[in-house]
């Protein structure tokens, strides 16, 4: 820390993002990401604007938005385009985070939006078998922030178990981070017309395989969306530049594509869980684009690591509770493969 | 605003930025971008990366970070690439700001970080010419926050006057603005090493024609850079995405071609203001890619009226001061052609 730093975040832990390895090929699973590539359509709509670039994105995002609201059956007013998923959460905290709770089990920049903008938060324990209990959310008088399906556990909510804590909770924000909502869980989009306190965010990053590019929404009422472009517009009004805004509205246009891929995943998934548990391993249902998974006698640590000696990258958090488990992204179906061999010969060596 | 809107933000006024206009073809003179398109090798590496767009970009934009800082003769530890100038300056305002000072007429972002960040500033006015009095800054001991050149007014201070501004407030840190650097001013660059509390911001916005591409660097001692890291990686960790890395290290190579654009911005600059001079405007001396201007019974607001209903856009600020005055960013010779017609057009028929 240098001498200047303030004192204001001196105490601050900052967020450690997956390992992004620029040293060798990986099996990479670590971090979410599609194993597909965007389609093609987004290729040629980023090179084609790459040359406009001399003049400054809209700051309003409008075609992006539009496009991205008419998809969801609703009005540019209800959607904010952001600079990826963490920017929506940002702005969502500083915006409506009077004091929050979220599960102690989950996005790990959860706490650390919390901390940076001096938010007093409460974590709620996830039940014994990491499930969420809705009726630990009813009545708080708390912001709450729910990722849907849950990270890093894969495991989801219905659609009227969301809808019973919004509506337990009318003097707040219901905040559900639905990153991961296309890899089989329900949206709470369809809520967004009854509940003015119900908020958003979706991502690009994931379904629509552009991690890279930075794109996601805030999707809410229009005076909560209104809230947010306050704070935009006092932090990074050009937040979402124009390759970007054009590469979104091409995955837009190519919605069978992402879909077609989604539905491999979640058959890579079933076919991933079903081998895990077969080598003993604990394996939640998961909902999302990953699994999480522990085994009675190996470490998450130890498997981690031995794993990546093996050129297979998967998540592991130092956390109470879930330090023995890792996170599996699910990729191809010949990355798990490899995954799961490379997983079989770490239990052979290390059990002995 | 909605009823979930915290009070911490309740009298945030936004930034306004410059018109954006979708509707119509104007001759755009309002927000300081270059009218040369980005070079082709840009198109190309951002094409190219669009395709590995699926997964994250570098949290810690290494090869971009590499270069940039190589093309100042510096090392990486010495630079953060932000998403945008704005970015680096809010991180900026964030980790060092406990009180600030800044010019009455700068940049109209820094009172709005100010207010975000809630932090105490002070507005030092420029002197009655505009022109910016360094000995104002001596011993503050508050944060010095200063344009080089100063916008909207075009004027630049000497290497010297900028570092005797540093060496007076060992104590702060110093934080220039050199957005328009590259038209004609002195950078303070090579007192990086001199100084642990001089830091800097540039974008390749302006000279490198990537506005809508959104990529900016702070530059300072490594201490600093550090300090700033804590910030970005509490917000936003993948700040830059890949495309606009990809554009940014191209546009390093090709620097010979945004030389000779600003050789061209300059030559018409000069043209622009004696051509202003000769229609009776005052104009102060400019070092950067716009020109300041105000004529005597012309309000700025009429001109920036008339021109605009002309198909001509520049810029009017409603800031007592400067009320009088329009910004006209320096284009092609065809577009300031045009812009010297119709204001003279506008003369003869407002002032009869």
């Amino acid at each position: 820390m240098s001498r200047f730093f303030t004192e204001r975040y001196a105490s601050l832990v900052p967020y450690i993002p997956g390992e992004q390895p620029q040293d060798m090929q990986y099996v990479k699973l670590n971090t979410n990401e599609s194993p597909f590539p965007p389609s093609p359509g987004v290729v040629e709509a980023a090179a084609r604007e790459a040359g406009n670039c001399r003049l400054y994105s809209d700051p309003e995002s409008r075609l992006v938005s539009e496009a991205f609201a008419a998809s969801l059956g609703l009005k540019r007013e209800q959607v904010l385009a952001c600079n990826g998923s963490d920017e929506t959460l940002n702005f969502a905290f500083m915006a409506f985070g009077r004091e929050l709770a979220f599960p102690d089990i989950s996005y790990g920049f959860y706490p650390v939006f919390a901390e940076l903008n001096h938010i007093p938060y409460t974590e709620i324990p996830l039940r014994k078998d990491l499930s969420l209990a809705p009726e630990d959310y009813y009545g708080l008088h708390k912001m709450i922030v729910l990722a849907n399906p849950n990270a890093p556990t894969g495991m989801a909510l219905k659609r009227d178990e969301i809808e019973a804590i919004v509506k337990a909770n009318p003097d707040e924000v219901v905040l559900i981070d639905e990153a991961y909502v296309d890899f089989g869980a329900e949206s709470a989009v369809g809520l967004i017309e009854k509940y003015d306190n119900l908020l958003i965010a979706q991502t690009f990053s994931k379904f629509r395989s552009l991690a890279g590019a930075r794109l996601g929404f805030a999707i809410g009422d229009a005076a909560l969306i209104r809230d947010l472009n306050t704070i935009k517009y006092a932090t990074n009004p050009y937040n979402v530049n124009r390759m970007t805004s054009a590469a979104g509205i091409a995955a837009l246009e190519e919605d069978a594509y992402y879909r077609a891929n989604a539905r491999t995943i979640q058959a890579n998934r079933r076919f991933t869980t079903d081998a895990l548990r077969a080598l003993g391993f604990e394996v939640p249902e998961s909902s999302s684009n990953f699994v999480f998974a522990r085994r009675p006698g190996l470490s998450g640590e130890t498997l981690y690591r031995e794993l990546k000696k093996r050129g297979v990258l998967v998540r592991h958090f130092s956390k109470p509770r879930i330090d023995d488990y890792v996170r599996v992204t699910i990729g191809t179906r010949e990355q798990m493969d490899i995954f799961l061999r490379e997983t079989e010969t770490v239990i052979k060596e290390v059990l002995v």
